[in-house]
């Protein structure tokens, strides 16, 4: 089997190296969240294929961590290898405490510098070195034994229209170089791949739903410097207009160029730049924070906004065409579902592709919130139950992410109905909540869950996450959860609004829609900001508990339908029309 | 001018030392809020009465920082003397920028090491090294000039009844000595006054309304010693007992000791021990963090809630008293309203004076929300207005602290109505909220805050702060506010909840009452808390605007008031029984 080929050949290479052990963290050299094929090392060594988890692997163990959504699937992909799982926030220990405990001292264990933030690096080897263990820097060892390793991904580069970036890429290095005079830097190192692509305003499509290109940038007061593989511009005229603005130099030359390039005082980010840049950057009067970048982008201008509300307008017209047109009592698989919605979006203009793998949970599938359908899981979606649905789409001029939970075959049971109800509760409270400036998301997570809360009820992932503008559906630093990350909402920022419930075995719900942060009111007592919903779907009237809800809440929600119709009766056909009256009229 | 007297000897000596400038904390060696008047330094060298603000006395300049609540007082206090005020939070420097900006290179500036923090003192240090300027720990160099300064306190110490204390002070000493083993350190040290007086269940009256007693504690795994004076001690018995537990050594040994004892592995608070002790305690294998007896102290246990809810109940007898006979149509001046409520509780069993200075604000005043009324600006109470009267009591077994907004003459304005209702709201959805074990304050706050900026109002203060059991109504480290701290509630502990709102020139409102957190249920979900209301004393009704409320929120009103006249009935006189009735008949 080739997994133990695999670990047989990391084994002797180890040796080789005088290794005592390897790291694989999984990410690539961007530290991205989702990783082209080229970089999934987790899987090539473990068989795992899940999107999180840290292999360790030493000369007589190979042990795979990952968290509890990942357990199920974990067990099965690594069964009849060597691989065993560790369980992460259980009393397993976790990869760093396993090696505490478990290595000799003096002993060395290596990570592929490229795929290991600085941050991560740092605080592991203090914490290791306290065991007297050494964390080292290595090459990548998995890549002289991965026959057929998918090449360096290397899609064509297009331009996101001006129209909708609202700001050329020299007006933005401008704002960079701006930043960095306001504090007497002289330059930045940009590594993070959606940073880079929202800098330039250019996309591509090296990860599956992720608009990015594997590249680097660099900034300095003077110079203006991207690597990157020329072939991405087959189209010359971009290419020339992109070298109006900056240098373009290999891919490959990052690495070696950048020590000459960052003279002086400089600024990086430490968690999105791999430990292999960390001597090129080690100057003592650097400064590190968040990148320039990503507190630029989190911002999105008026163009971007009027991008986004197109994107989310199309969008919700596929949406309740496929609401209109799917039989409830009809037969399908829980993939087959979201290909029907799939096959609606496919129709308007503009559509890219989804911006995320869809997740489509019938039953207790659903209660599993980061299922994701394969072809041997696939449920039935057949007689009485709900069907979580988790889908986004990427459009030319905006990114859209939307759940609803669904409703099959009979009436719903009161248990379902006071659930639904009370995570929509919660998801109408966070959306219609004015707040002060400076405000974080933790502030105000808890509108969210109150309801459920009430009832001894709670959902265990984030109610929020930032959303790009043709970008990563995953965007910092905004998030609302209940972590104390000190992040203001600011007007600009897209931000999900997406509570839930899981019961295990039994059901799942999830409501979500996008919501964009905007100026509302100037008191004597400060600024205030206020969200505006893009997210433009009715609600499930059959699961919403009457009896549950205030008059308040009933008149936000017969608004937001009306809303629903207003801005969709005109692009929607016919026989979708009607659903569509009834699906907005008022409860 | 005494000051200027002052002023001219303070240079004197800071030339003598070689040094530059001194800074002024005005806090005591023990860090507390409240000081005796033998460490009111800041008053001494500048005249200001208030309770926070720093000082600092170069050879020409003399200037006093101070935060927005004193900004009119303190203007008032040092007109005509040499001092300059500076406002905290506003363009105006603060004391260490001031102090990089005004300093010359190498400049020395002393403060004294008794009082102020080692993190305070670290962090300023390096702070001001960046600008080549030395912070230095003197002694006090206002002892010298500072003639009929206040003795150390030394008030008779009493013993907290095992009814109410729950846990001898020999069991705390070993639960200490657990904390101690568990992480394999073997003595702390602690400096904090209502720790002390917590650990050896004693008090005393050193500082008003804090019946605590200046001290240090040093507990080893085989030695507790008590830094005190014996004095305190006119009961032999009570003597002989803490004598029995600790070993008793004098005040001011403490430093001169710590060294000999302080041997091997310790802990610490560097927030409440001051930098005198830094170099005892500086071995490199000791460990910071709050004091253990702060984390003891705060989940009060079910003798001291028992207590907590006797005084609640008591001094709620008095207070419904007190609102049964004000005639809200009579003449007071403010400082006579709260000595009316004063003598109410002063016929009550147990009790032993207030918690804190009332704060009696009436109209604009009350907009003022830390205003202290004095015989000067005491205004009357007279025709129509809002008078917010926030006060407390000590007894024997508790402590309290309520606000109460009250409506003197005419019926209520619109505006009054429904600000008072938009407090009241979230005063009822903090209180009433369950919440999953874990949930820090910063994420309840918009609880209390939801309602106000739906109108784009809001305040400035805590929504909630730790409350003491007989000790002092100000306790670490719980708070509900808008601070990213990490302090989960948990059951046991007390905190406050007082939304308020304040109209600048205009009127204020507040409403307070203390909760303890219990626990509520366990489910699938985890486990969940939620409030015990101990405050018993009913809303202003005139107030309310009952088209604002929904029916969860009358029936939360009128199930506490049903409780309060089910508590009390039997307490209360026959004319003030009455009024009880129709203060919390249904709404």
């Amino acid at each position: 089997m080739d997994i133990e080929k695999r670990l047989e050949s990391l084994r002797r290479i180890l040796k080789e190296n005088g290794l005592d052990g390897y790291l694989v963290t999984g990410t690539d050299p961007h530290q991205s969240e989702y990783v082209a094929p080229r970089w999934r090392t987790r899987a090539f060594i473990s068989g795992f294929t899940g999107s999180a988890g840290t292999v360790i692997v030493t000369a007589d163990k190979a042990i795979l961590w990952v968290d509890s959504r990942y357990f199920i699937q974990a067990e099965k992909e690594i069964s009849g290898t060597e691989f065993v799982m560790m369980k992460l926030d259980t009393d397993d220990p976790d990869p760093y405490q396993w090696l505490e405990e478990n290595m000799e001292k003096r002993a060395r264990i290596g990570v592929d510098g490229a795929s290991i933030s600085i941050s991560l690096f740092g605080m592991l080897s203090s914490r290791l070195r306290a065991s007297d263990v050494t964390l080292e820097a290595t090459g990548d060892l998995l890549d002289p034994i991965w026959e057929k390793r998918p090449d360096i991904p290397c899609t064509e580069c297009c331009e996101m229209e001006a129209e909708y970036s609202g700001k050329s890429a020299k007006e933005k290095v401008e704002d960079v170089r701006a930043f960095l005079r306001a504090r007497g830097l002289r330059w930045t190192f940009i590594s993070s791949l959606d940073d880079i692509a929202w800098l330039t305003n250019l996309r591509a499509d090296d990860i599956p739903c992720n608009p990015v290109f594997v590249s680097y940038a660099f900034i300095s007061l003077s110079k203006a410097v991207l690597f990157i593989d020329k072939k991405r511009f087959s189209d010359k005229k971009l290419l020339q207009g992109i070298k109006t603005v900056f240098e373009l130099r290999p891919y490959e030359d990052a690495e070696k160029d950048l020590k000459g390039l960052a003279k002086g005082a400089g600024y990086y980010s430490p968690e999105k730049t791999s430990e292999a840049f960390h001597k090129a950057l080690s100057g003592k009067s650097n400064v590190t924070g968040r990148d320039i970048t990503t507190d630029m982008k989190t911002r999105k201008n008026e163009a971007e906004l009027k991008g986004m509300r197109l994107a989310h307008i199309y969008d919700a017209a596929a949406y309740v065409s496929f609401l209109a047109r799917l039989d409830r009592n009809g037969k399908y698989d829980e993939i087959e579902v979201s290909a029907l919605l799939e096959n609606e979006r496919k129709k308007i203009p503009g559509y890219l592709g989804p911006s995320f793998n869809p997740i489509s949970g019938y039953r207790e599938h659903g209660a599993m919130c980061h299922y994701s359908a394969t072809k041997e899981s696939s449920s039935e979606v057949n007689g009485h139950g709900l069907l979580v649905l988790d889908t986004g789409s990427q459009f030319e001029f905006g990114t859209t992410d939307i759940t609803r939970t669904l409703l099959f075959g009979d009436e719903a049971t009161e248990e379902e109905k006071r659930d639904y109800t009370l995570v929509l509760k919660g998801h109408l409270a966070l959306s219609r909540q004015k707040f002060i400036k400076g405000t974080r998301g933790v502030q105000l997570d808890v509108l969210a869950k109150q309801f459920l809360w009430q009832y001894g009820e709670s959902f265990y992932h984030g109610t929020g996450h930032g959303v790009g503008c043709r970008l990563n559906v995953h965007e910092g630093p905004l998030r609302i959860s209940s972590a104390l990350i000190d992040v203001p909402l600011e007007p600009g920022m897209v931000t999900s609004d997406e509570p839930g419930l899981y019961k295990e075995g039994r059901f799942g719900i999830r409501i979500e829609n996008l919501l964009a942060v905007k100026e509302d009111m100037t008191t004597e007592f400060g600024t205030f900001y206020s969200f505006e919903v893009l997210t433009l779907v009715p609600y499930e009237r059959r699961l919403i508990d009457l009896s549950l809800i205030t008059e308040e809440e009933r008149k936000q929600i017969d608004d937001y339908h009306k809303r629903i119709y207003s801005e969709l009766h005109e692009l929607v056909d016919k026989d979708v029309l009607k659903w569509l009256e009834t699906a907005t009229s008022p409860l």
